[in-house]
């Protein structure tokens, strides 16, 4: 059976590989589109596809308490449910038991929490969470980990770090070897220990030691400087395997993500591009845009010139406005899809250029070109 | 040049043709779409080709409010400004000003009223009504006409219905020879009378003395009974000449375009089916159902079997139910497909049935299937 990841070719600490599971192979530097509910918000399988996405992620908390895992399990699975049938990824369900749950209480045992939908007590524990994910039945699935509220204290810090190591030989020991609907999943550790080198240092070490199928970073994007991610990813990443992929949890702006393959890491996920095109925010070559903004009102042209996506190729910017400024639906679509596709594009970009040995000057170039304010 | 609309077989009073627009050419009876703001709420121009929409409506008074008919015709016209290839119709207006605008005062001259986005006072005449249709570039326009409020007298129907007379004469008039964009565009008139059957006649015959390309049934679906509609549907039909379309405005449930069909009307535009889909409920060959009901959560069945649209080839009613409950876009997308769908086939089933001189046999079997209630 071939290898899960295939490392095939590195520029400096940059990465260029390709990702194989039961749904078909990904290449990376990878972005993966946040599929909340079951659902890319406003678009079709079709339509995402179209832009480029080839990884969608699901969340855990989300589908537990609507509409449940078992009855995605009884419809198919998370693949089938949704019609998506490439490679899926679904988080622990922690993240969110902590940012929508009430009155959460975290144990040795796991974190009992009030779901925000119809506050029934449920326990989110290490096994809970692989038993979910194993009927959600996703190619990669997240071990739980326990996260301090921020701000916290270097002794929380530690005991939350170690905690996850804990939770994580669990999350090994609980996940089946296969799917509910008989696929292979391949479980990620994160790697935890914010913003201290020596807990980083110690998580990732733990994590390497159990061989797993991947690695995340966790904890990172909180408020932290630019300066100091870089520090933290340069001190984790150096410690990883070079044959296993490189996660970076919710990151994030393309900046963010080119400073990060830089440094090493394969994939990401955020809401960004499509919780921002529901905002009206647009991703483009030569920074973003506003679309509600008046002067757009008049314009004929395409949210980016020479882009190549559906809402580019026969929208006009006076027409999506429109769309905007009325609230219609279509709008949100138009820009969704235009935001994924320049996401993905900018990964394969940043692999073309990882290939040509060239990823240094690609960096530099578009580092300003895609960090630009809106105007 | 060939005539604009063609019949082509009768039975009974049910009548199939053909429609020619510089758009294209479009089959009789038919569903026209509406897409009040220049967009089918949550569809692409693509998704509505692919529900078999022929036709789009649009509504002038949303487009003059805003983005503006100068916008959309700086644009390209409503055509290209909502990238709509095929045949468009825009009403006059007046309808809309009447439900949305506040303030509102008719004269001999037209409506003044206060826009309900900004209160900025405008007036609607014939001749603003046509100039617009004319910057939006519609194939089929409407006239302005005044329409009591309900309830009314005698004595104000009569004066309405004639004063409509007069609006006509001067929509014909005033409306230049082609559109903005340089095409043709074919102006109907709209029968009024409410339900009086004298009132009716006299408008229907001012109209056909007037040659127009096609005329409309207005004022009709705002809470007579069945038997009244139908009363004064025989009554106008029965004067319209058989060479020119016959279009009943606003309606509706797929039972009274049956019964319209059975008297003689060749098309029909209603809400219902994009608007029942944002409100969950869904038309189908066996009755009608609220996609919410608990029932459908663990269904792994289509919308509706056998149904060939794109929700029903792909999609479990657990999924779109979950959807729906989730309060995601794509559910009401899916929804306003299956619909629209359903809308344009029970047209495709009228026509063959026409075609084939079994009208009645079609409707009397099809009557009691889709005017069955929500489960």
């Amino acid at each position: 059976m071939a290898d899960f990841f295939t490392l095939e070719h590195t520029d400096g600490a940059a990465r260029a590989g390709t990702l194989r599971t039961d749904r078909g192979e990904v290449q990376t530097p990878l972005f993966m589109a946040v599929g909340t509910q079951g659902t890319v918000k406003g678009c079709t399988p079709e339509q995402l596809v179209a832009a480029n996405v080839r990884v969608v992620l699901g969340n855990t908390y989300h589908l537990m308490v609507r509409p449940g895992a078992d009855v995605v399990a009884e419809l198919g699975g998370l693949h089938a449910f949704a019609r998506w049938t490439g490679p899926m990824l679904t988080d622990s369900g922690g993240f969110q038991v902590f940012s929508l749950g009430a009155m959460n209480q975290v144990t040795e045992q796991g974190c009992t929490f009030q779901n925000h939908l119809d506050g029934r007590q449920e326990l989110l524990s290490p096994e809970r969470s692989m038993e979910i994910q194993h009927q959600l039945g996703a190619d990669i699935v997240m071990q739980l980990d326990d996260v301090p509220a921020l701000p916290t204290t270097p002794e929380r810090e530690a005991d939350t770090m170690r905690r996850s190591v804990r939770w994580l030989d669990r999350c090994i020991a609980s996940l089946p070897a296969q799917s509910a609907q008989g696929k292979r999943q391949r479980l990620f550790g994160i790697v935890q220990g914010g913003l201290n080198p020596g807990l980083r240092s110690e998580s990732a070490t733990e994590l390497v030691a159990r061989d797993l199928a991947g690695y995340a970073v966790g904890g990172l994007s909180v408020g932290e400087t630019k300066r100091q991610m870089e520090d933290i990813l340069g001190v984790v990443t150096a410690l990883l395997p070079a044959h296993k992929p490189r996660y970076l949890m919710g990151v994030g702006y393309p900046e963010d993500m080119l400073t990060a393959i830089g440094l090493g890491v394969d994939m990401f996920d955020c809401v960004l591009p499509t919780r921002s095109a529901r905002h009206s925010l647009v991703f483009t070559s030569h920074g973003r845009l506003r679309m509600r903004n008046a002067r757009h009102a008049r314009s004929t042209g395409p949210l980016e010139p020479g882009c190549g996506c559906y809402a580019c190729a026969g929208y006009s910017r006076g027409y999506v406005r429109h769309l905007l400024m009325a609230g219609e639906m279509l709008g949100m679509t138009l820009l969704t899809i235009h935001n994924l596709y320049f996401y993905t594009s900018l990964m394969r970009r940043a692999r073309e250029a990882i290939m040509a040995g060239e990823f240094g000057r690609f960096a530099a170039e578009w580092l300003p070109r895609v960090s630009k304010g809106a105007d």
